[in-house]
């Protein structure tokens, strides 16, 4: 079975990959919309860490509405979760028997509920797998320390994959760049440089 | 780490096991009530698959006020669902640096909501996990399909070790074994013979 897994190249959807890896044949999938070139450096964690990769195109509509949404807000909650639900809706497109993403237990979000995933099986006929949905946040913890090598740092100095990192681009490029530290204060990311295996 | 699994010989806890043994070091534990020896096959069961087994003594007391429950109702998920979280703080009381079961994400029952599990956490000093909890029941009946030897029959003819073994001989043991069947309508029962690892 083939599982495309949402993916940044940050801890939790390393960590969703290496937990599917023993049942299905893991093909890491990053989303972009084009406004910037970060989709690579999931694509160098991928290759480091030996898995399949794939890029999945993304409408950058959806990341504009996402940028107003962020800006009015003041906070990047609601336009994360607008774009996570358009890349797991495009992923599940696509012809993999399941989709996956590296949603936690503990997450604020992006969150999936049951009925959306439901939703999502149902309209793809396809499995919608959150292997990490059933680890609180000191779990994870523990399996990170145990199983991947990771570089913490501030944001803007840190090579992630992410939407958030698209997101940035485009606010920086309307609002100057200035304004990003205000609307993310969490400052502190973690990508991934290696996993160990047993 | 090491991890103790509630083990019924069923194949979600099953699986959940089979999730969790490249992570941590997994022990089966079946808890029982001391009315019947249906946990004896749960160990069987561990034996086959090769992993490590113990059992959990629960409270009797929890198990009559299960059956009463479940008679009053006129089904058993109320009662399941007491057990289950007895059998939950049991287990979390014990030694293991993690407690994890079987529960799946569109189980009507058990159910371990994210308040639970981080009450369970916070009261014990370990880690709930539930690493089925991410998966619909299309994903759970694939991974069933290609990684367990099951056998499937009636209740009454399958050696399980769930609590619902107890309860039923002691409901039959007040109420005559014509009730059960009124009561626990569901009649096919699964359990597992062996699994296949690659």
């Amino acid at each position: 079975m083939e599982v495309g897994v949402l993916y940044s190249g940050g801890k939790d959807s390393t960590l969703a990959a290496l937990l599917l890896e023993e049942f299905y044949d893991v093909t890491l999938v990053t989303g972009h919309f084009g406004i910037s070139d970060d989709w690579k450096h999931a694509r160098e964690t991928a290759d480091a860490i030996g898995f399949a990769f794939e890029r999945l195109e993304l409408d950058p509509d959806v990341a504009h509405e996402a940028a107003d949404r962020i800006k009015e807000d003041g906070f990047p909650r609601n336009g994360i979760q607008q774009v996570h639900q358009h890349a797991l809706e495009e992923l599940a497109a696509t012809e993999y028997d399941a989709v996956a993403d590296g949603t936690r237990r503990d997450d604020r979000v992006p969150t999936v509920s049951r009925a959306q995933a439901q939703s999502l099986e149902d309209r793809h006929g396809v499995d919608y797998i959150a292997p990490l949905s059933g680890f609180g946040r000191t779990a994870v913890d523990r399996l990170v320390a145990s199983r991947l090598e990771v570089t913490v740092g501030p944001s803007e100095e840190i090579d992630r994959a992410d939407y958030e990192a698209e997101l940035r681009t485009l606010i920086a490029e309307t609002d100057g760049s200035e304004v990003i530290a205000d609307i993310f204060p969490d400052h502190t990311q973690t990508y991934v440089t290696g996993v160990h295996r047993d």
